[in-house]
């Protein structure tokens, strides 16, 4: 299991009429915790991209728990469960804030492929290579 | 069941670097397709929240199958599967471009609450009143 | 001067936490106000895009005036006041909702520019053709 | 003179089709560099409006300069020019990449309003107490 934490504070744009996080502004937020837990592995998603790979999502599913509010700091708590095989990752996520309530958790399932034609690819053995030290029993 | 319509153009705004719809942004189409629902049974959910009966979200799942792009026209068929019964409700959503071809597929599911302290509240009478004739046998 | 105009409806996901339109999402508003502007004249920006010309923006003033909330159906006045020569074009913008109170006003500089190389271009033979019979006196 | 300064990491969410950070976002980050600004002095933008002060936007304008990309890391340094005196407050902002680029400029003029009623309000004098040493010559 490889886990990596990032924080992230609560802008006024995020908030809506209720004063919550907008519920569909943690997909941003865990979109920082993915590049956060790839940068915490010396991988840089930008320069995938730039090589010619880049990882779309195919889902996403999160369960709500409490709210967020404006100038909250977050805690984004980005999880791979298991070493990614075949041409997809999994990442899982919980949200917590300052005062240790857990906001939310999510996961989103995304899948290599090449920018040029748009085909799946399997995992570049560089991701191997960084996450399986984390995988070793 | 009962299904609404209504569609979106999508902004230069919502794409991202992949020239796609941002995975985040399709939250905020799937809201439009369920305040238009309600709009099509006589309900306006502005006003609901202003007689303090809110929906926040509880959960919320979508898959992707087709990227959306820049001024493209979509679809939102948004549908109730079930009439509501205790605190919840459910929306199934499916967005379509104008070539017919399936972008995603998402399901939000959301609890009834006073605006004033936040506590669950049965489904309101007036919203199974609107819905009860689409559900008879 | 050649005058287009179209609605949005204010979605909850603009809104913050004044329970206003965030002072940012206006950008988004205007947006779609000169991509119908130009559609109105018969011309498509995301095929000027394909085409290999982009209009990126130079400068954006917007003044404040009034509020505008969740689900109001909002109209967008946008306006060339001068027809473009060189390089640039301006785009002059009024929100108004239908109570017919003006939220703001604002206005956008834009520049042609070679999707490849990124070097300004004069504006396109085909935008001053579709515009030259409004600015006829 | 008062300036602050805050970073900010582009999110991919905050690019769009050009590979740019979208024009309207920048609304957004300068707001981080307003809040950070207050939060410098001691200030909490939050608990002002807690107190019951709000400070709505009455204009903004920007220039763009550059564009910001992707995961680039992002100095906002946000300027009080003048000590506030009646009802009003300015503030200035430059953006620069971490290559020493600078990607626009900015300004936003707020309004001290109470919450209740909207009225308008001389600046707080806890606001003056913290910025007056910063403007004694």
């Amino acid at each position: 299991m490889y886990t990596s934490e990032n924080t992230i504070r609560v802008r006024y744009a995020e908030t809506d009429r209720m004063g919550y996080v907008y519920y569909g502004n943690y997909a941003a937020y865990f979109e920082t915790g993915r590049v956060e837990a790839l940068r915490a592995l010396g991988l840089s998603y930008r320069e995938m991209e730039d090589k010619g790979i880049m990882l779309p999502v195919l889902s996403y599913q999160i369960k709500y728990f409490k709210p967020a509010f404006f100038d909250d700091t977050l805690i984004i708590k980005t999880t791979l469960k298991e070493l990614p095989t075949g041409t997809r990752l999994s990442f899982h996520y919980e949200i917590w804030n300052d005062k240790g309530i857990q906001i939310n958790e999510g996961q989103t399932t995304h899948v290599f492929v090449k920018v040029d034609g748009g085909r799946p690819i399997t995992v570049p053995q560089e991701v191997i290579d960084k996450l399986a030290p984390f995988f070793k029993n």
